[in-house]
């Protein structure tokens, strides 16, 4: 990727922690919880946003002054030690917002604001080059500078603006301009965007994959997809500062439990697909819920992106690729998408895991202590719905909870730390059986608990029709 | 469909045309609009929604009591006697909107009011009959209370929703229950859902491929898809009531020219598979976006569903099957998505297709006077948009606009009544082709004009890259 190769394709896309303080230098819960990530075997780790501007905006860290770099070099230098991971940081600006929910849009930078934020991307990536760091990538997705300008909503009516797709292209132009003049042509600059935005008058692939098609015009090192996460159809929570995963284009962004896995992936291979028959061969990325090692091997062997973007999956279980690698599959934590990451995020705290031990700042190690499976899982029918209930193993840190019905669909549908559970999903007149098993919090497994069958009863409707 | 057999595939689905009074009577324009409909040769012409219930809401037809049976009939039987089309009448229930913004949700019905719209539909069914229908559809789509019902974000605690999955599906299941009891159980009853719902906590095709099993089983006699609609996102516009269709839901349910063609297709082909997995053949309809011939074949050749439905592009041309049917596709007059249409719906005026004669409340008839080119298109960059100005052609009721790029996308862009067009999404450093053909409303085209090739300038910083 223009000079920087990685040792797989697996990558740990930009994840607020909010393990820094409100001066943004790196901290040690920040080094460990990126050198977790490579010691884990992923093949690139992505730091979390960094402002290339001068900011005061709540434990985030910063790349906005050389005052920053000596925590990043010590950042990047532990990354590296603990793994053969390339490490990249995220460089982004943002505009104002306040707690009455008003915030700074686009239009109201004057040219001379937009040619400081022009320099300040090229200083961030000359600092990222100081730092050791492998490269930089650039912020251009969800809610933020670079993404606003790119989207179908830009209201600026000049030439950074004006109804046209020139006018919304030409700031990240000059982005890269600036970054490359000031961190040198060949420091690999790998740049997020938004394969759709998911909000009303947004683009969609029709204009993004025109879009990355300029991207890779402009040298990116690769294009790094994501999807919504947009201030436009935000939910403005009385005193609080917009949160721009709060609405349907954050559900896209960081999608539930109830959105279907890999739901991105069709953007990413007809961007993909775009550019290779324009003659790019710029790798893409692509995310959305992509913790299925048998997804992730799908989308990458079906050539629909060259890199899995993995991010909540590997927060839940930073060992995921190297469990992956030594075909140890049952022993993957696996995130069942309860969004509590995003809850935190969107909240100012430190993100975690829920699946983690109570407390835990960071994914405990793996284990192999054996956890062993007594007693019976018993499930009933309670007002509709299916009641699970199973004994407690006094060594679990959770259970995971599968279930499989008549029509084809089986999985791994929740993971909980207490020892019941509710299916309000299943459909009358439906066979469906459930089984579940402990899990530590290293990833060991009880072997499976005793299959429960449940026949659901059919509404009444259905004997009449 | 259970009973109901088509000519052809091709659906025109429900469209509002505010062509009645407010008292909701079938006039002689309702009548003419769909008539035109049966002659252009569709096989299935569902009528516009009409109100189960007694309510004054503007020029929407009603089937809430017998004194609209005759109007009806007449309806009927002139559809019949203009082609082979099957007609049925869409039923729909909605609550009370307010020119505040407030909203009647779900939650605030009563149990007895649930028996009312239970009975409600009933009856209007019976009604269907009476007058000489082929049968009925029920709107369970969009922003309307079947729909509402279904919703992942339905708030009721008791078992009409009770955040259960069953608890969602009662209602459309009882309604069902009362409609073929009071119809006849051999009367074909269609629904219409979402097969996404596009709002923040909405359902996905995890769900509603649930949903269109559950309808199946309840003996609909085709499932039509649609997507989005919804009142959750919609904007309010002060001293207006609600337009469900304003919201990025809406952008969905009627995609503009910035969204792909055929982009629920995809939704259909994964519900349509399921369903035949459980063993049901019910018809599929799928819309949005299908206007162009050679997409709505493949939809159907593929098997991704049984029924195209286009709703803009028959408004635009109500000939459109029988040009198909006749190869005669260079007559089409195609819709450009520009979504006049939509902005007439949501201000209540008369909906027409801006392509048709200025004035005009139908469609013309399809004609083959000949229509001349004569002069030269000429392009020219202005501002970084690309400029077009041809001469007037007299006879010409629009102009279809074609571009092709050197990035392999070539096809009609939009169409104008004018003779200028400006292009506000080449890619710089492109080369583009255009040409446009004079069309009269009837559909006739004049031969294309010259072909103009115009290289775009490349932004200045891609020559540093």
């Amino acid at each position: 990727m223009r000079g920087m190769t990685l040792p797989n394709r697996i990558m740990v896309p930009a994840m607020v922690t909010h393990l820094c303080g409100e001066d943004g230098v790196v901290t040690e819960d920040v080094i460990e919880r990126y050198a977790r990530y490579a010691r884990g075997g992923a093949g690139l780790v992505v730091v979390e946003a960094m402002a290339v501007h001068h900011v005061k905006s709540g434990p985030l860290l910063r790349i906005s002054d050389d005052r920053f770099v000596p925590g990043l070099r010590e950042l990047a230098r532990r990354v590296h030690d603990a793994g053969e991971a390339k490490v990249v940081p995220q460089i982004i600006h943002f505009l104002k917002v306040a707690r009455s929910g008003w915030r700074q849009t686009v239009d109201m930078l004057a040219p001379e604001e937009i040619e400081r934020i022009i320099e300040q991307f090229g200083d961030a990536a000359a600092r990222a080059r100081a730092a050791g760091f492998d490269g930089a990538e650039l912020h251009s997705a969800h809610a933020y500078t670079l993404s606003s300008f790119l989207s179908r909503t830009n209201p600026r009516t000049d030439a950074y603006g004006g109804q046209t797709l020139e006018g919304r292209l030409r700031l990240i132009g000059r982005v890269m301009e600036s970054v490359r003049r000031k961190a040198g042509a060949d420091f690999p600059i790998g740049i997020r965007l938004n394969g759709e935005e998911f909000i009303k008058n947004g683009y969609t692939v029709q204009e993004s994959r025109l879009i990355a098609l300029r991207l890779a015009e402009l040298g990116a090192a690769y294009l790094s997809l994501s999807a919504g996460g947009k201030f436009e159809d935000a939910v403005h929570e009385p005193g609080q500062v917009l949160f721009p995963y709060s609405g349907y284009s954050g559900d896209r962004a960081m999608p539930g439990d109830w959105l279907p896995r890999g739901l991105h992936v069709p953007l990413a291979a007809e961007i993909k697909a775009f550019l290779v028959s324009c003659g790019h061969a710029t790798p893409v990325a692509i995310a959305g819920k992509l913790s299925d090692p048998a997804d992730a091997e799908r989308v990458v062997a079906e050539g629909k992106a060259d890199m899995v973007a993995i991010a909540r999956g590997l927060l839940a279980d930073p060992d995921w690729p190297d469990k992956v690698r030594r075909g140890a599959l049952e022993r993957i934590v696996q995130c069942d998408y309860c969004n509590v990451c995003k809850a935190l995020d969107g909240t100012h705290r430190p993100v975690i895991c829920t699946l983690w031990p109570q407390g835990a700042l960071q994914a405990p190690a793996a284990d192999d202590a054996p956890l062993p499976w007594a007693g019976a899982l018993e499930a009933s029918v309670q007002a509709g719905r299916v009641a699970l209930k199973w004994p407690k193993v006094p060594e679990a840190g959770h259970y995971d909870v599968y279930r499989a019905d008549d029509l084809g669909n089986a999985g791994l549908v929740d993971a909980v730390k207490v020892n019941h559970w509710i299916d309000a999903t299943a459909l009358g007149g439906r066979r469906y059986r459930y089984y579940v098993r402990a899990r530590t919090a290293g990833g060991r497994a009880s072997p499976p608990s005793n299959t429960v069958f449940l026949d659901l009863p059919a509404p009444g409707v259905l004997a009449a029709s």
